[in-house]
């Protein structure tokens, strides 16, 4: 499989996430330092990044190739993304020469660009992702998009299988958290899609107001039903962590809200015991994990207790985002692509 | 030949040129993943840069070799350039430090610093470039100073060279464009002496107030001279685009009122006609084509139906930025040098 | 030997010294540009840097292997540090995650974070950093803490050594300087340790007030009975010199009003003809050396006639960083790691 674009683990079949994740376990056991040998990731990032950030230039060192990392702030005075404009401004470049230009001195281009969270219609068409994605000239990773995480679900599909976290019959339970601000939409919605393709039974529970949009439970709901399982929404917490095998949290806007800061903090207040503790694990699988994406708020979303304890396998998913994206960047510049 | 400074096209031969641009396009077609296995590029940004900090990384990366990036923010409260100071305020580091110990990590040195605008007569002799190359222990590329910038002339040649517009005969116009701010004259005069060079016949069409200064003029004439082409200053815009190849554009500072950004601004802000559009081209060649050194202000410089319809070639020369830098480190650290 | 730590020359004998050293000269002199192919260093930057910042990365790629940079303002608004705490402020990441998550990428994991300069006790016992040495999984690195700086160290044995400075009998003075600011203790107390680790008869010359700590002065002593050295403090400049084979200047905080700002800057106004300048040298040995680990005040810790003329060997000391570290990173990842 020669990969041209990895931006939605919907866009491949469960054959092809398997493969993806064999040939990351492949590489993580017999390193292979000469794959990418002259080879270029070029990393665009339109927001701040830890994790990506140092996982990508990690997995192309390690296949013998090497990254570089532009952010706005290297351009002079910023990268202008409205189109049609005249550029009498502050802005110097325009993205639609920014991306081509990048991606030209790539093999392969990454782009990570937050949700505006302005308008949720255009947050879910990932409508600024998907105007980058034309400029591109080369094969092109979603590093997260405004509705997109797809590394960080390859690397929670992994870590679940080496956890031995069944798929048929597993419940995984998608947890909304507290936070002082409203996160975007990309998480939740990439983990409950792969959650449901992983063929778990799916439960998201959130508080009122907090629904994901119905486009991406119909989504998740068509996935599920292709792989063998299946996918609910609720408010009842105590109800929803029954038997789970994991229970994810994640911090989201409201959906009610979207865009409306005001109304969306007026809800948020009154929510800040939606933090995840030894407690919701009551009448969860006696060995139950506790999953996260990162950067996670210690005493916001999640205990210390939780975190520091042995349920936790959040650096286990963090260290597969290398071995997830070694997989890719492999695929789509490594032998035969 | 081992390149041991790459400043200035005119401190190149013909040939010289010539056998760069072909070692650029033999790296272009059969890649040299080894060449520079274990060779450090140093790279010292001054001023901002995308393409250049791009282009440099992932040329030294095609080669099997690396690079690393120091700018003023990364020292402890910047970097300190004037002389014989007593350096009691913010500054913790001098350049005369900075520069020796960042080249000595390295096999050769990039070093970007822009024209102070201040002093013409500085930024002609390139006196903080020069100062800083008394400083370098290994082989110095100029990534742009304030009257070089040979690695975007490199590039341009080959760009030229690769659709066919002719040396001998070929019209090159290079056009001045409005911008709200008063440009360095780096890019003007490296890319005057380039097309001279390249047995051009060159015309500077500018507005009255913005004439290239005489001994950047009378060194392109020089050139011209020796290659067959030849030099020409105009402000009759119509008749400078008449049977032109190339209309190059680029905005620059009033030279009759450099350093003096008031009698700069009251002259260029009734020049916002200065702008390249589709009527340019009527006179010129039926494929005339569109250069810019990028990044551009889109509505300012040129209008987006010019840069986004099939005269531009702007994607090519920055593409081309990079391998016309492999060329130049290959000749400064790859076998034999 | 299979290094798994270097933080401190105290933790590693003479001959394990020796030893680094030895790789030190053998990897400068006979290259070897695949030791490390396939390997990451994870670089973790708390505090600002320009000689560490390129020299480890140049090191690796000189190694064939590779690097990423890690500051917190790459994280979502910085890294937390406190424990215990809620995060309901501005930082959105801890350190508990970000360094066992940036560790899981990388072969090995350097850190610098500085002095928090306000309890003299928690930086003597180097609080921070050991706290974040037990979340790293990796082989560690110290690129500067409160009190230690081996790798500074390492480079100036190597200096000393091909200077052909004498250990037994050789006469190493650690000289206070003037400096607006009050700097940490980890570069003298560091010099001082390896001075006397080395071998060499060491002075201490500082005024009143700015004493080493006990503790730190002990060690020293230890070590320079091991050696046959020896280790002594004196407020009498003039003396202090006499028969000095190098002069090392170094800035610091008084240590009688550590942590309070406006008791040292009483104190230090008053020190600003604490300069090294070319009198001092009066009574050393004829060929003297003068030794700084950068950055350095032009006109304020050193007068520029000594910096730039033949006794200074700053430059030679910070290209020594890259040769000591590669052997350091050799040793952690290389073959027989």
């Amino acid at each position: 499989m020669a990969l041209k674009v990895f931006n939605d683990l919907a866009e491949l079949s469960i054959p092809e996430v398997e493969s993806l994740l064999k040939l990351a376990r492949r590489l993580q056991t017999k390193p292979e330092p000469q794959a990418l040998a002259g080879k270029v990731l070029a990393l665009l990032f339109l927001s701040p990044s830890l994790r990506t950030l140092s996982s990508f230039q990690a997995a192309m060192i390690r296949l013998g190739g090497g990254s570089f990392v532009i952010s706005p702030d290297m351009s002079i005075h910023g990268l202008e993304t409205r189109s049609g404009i005249v550029m009498d401004g502050v802005a110097a470049e325009h993205l639609r020469e920014a991306i081509p230009v990048i991606s030209s001195y790539g093999d392969a281009l990454g782009i990570r660009a937050f949700a505006n969270r302005v308008s949720l219609a255009d947050d879910l068409a990932d409508k600024e992702f998907m105007a980058m994605r034309e400029l591109a000239s080369v094969p092109l990773i979603n590093m997260e998009s405004a509705i997109q995480h797809p590394c960080q679900s390859l690397a929670d599909w992994k870590t679940m299988d080496e956890l031995g976290i069944p798929k048929q019959g597993g419940k995984f339970v998608l947890s909304w958290s507290w936070h002082p601000k409203a996160l975007p939409l990309a998480v939740p919605s990439a983990t409950l899609h792969m959650a449901a393709m992983r063929g778990m039974d799916v439960t998201v529970v959130r508080p009122d107001g907090f629904a994901l949009p119905p486009s991406i439970m119909a989504k998740a709901e068509q996935a599920a039903k292709l792989s063998g399982g299946s996918v609910r929404e609720t408010d009842e917490r105590a109800e929803a962590y029954e038997g789970a095998h994991v229970i994810y949290a994640k911090e989201w806007a409201s959906t009610r809200h979207y865009g409306d800061r005001v109304g969306d903090q007026k809800l948020r207040e009154q929510l800040q015991d939606w933090i995840v503790d030894e407690p919701c694990f009551a009448r969860a699988q006696p060995d139950a994990r506790f999953m996260h994406c990162l950067p996670v708020r210690r005493g916001v979303a999640v205990t210390d207790r939780i975190l520091d304890g042995p349920r936790s396998v959040v650096i286990h998913e963090a260290q597969n985002r290398m071995w997830g994206q070694m997989a890719v960047v492999y695929q789509m510049m490594g032998p035969g692509a």
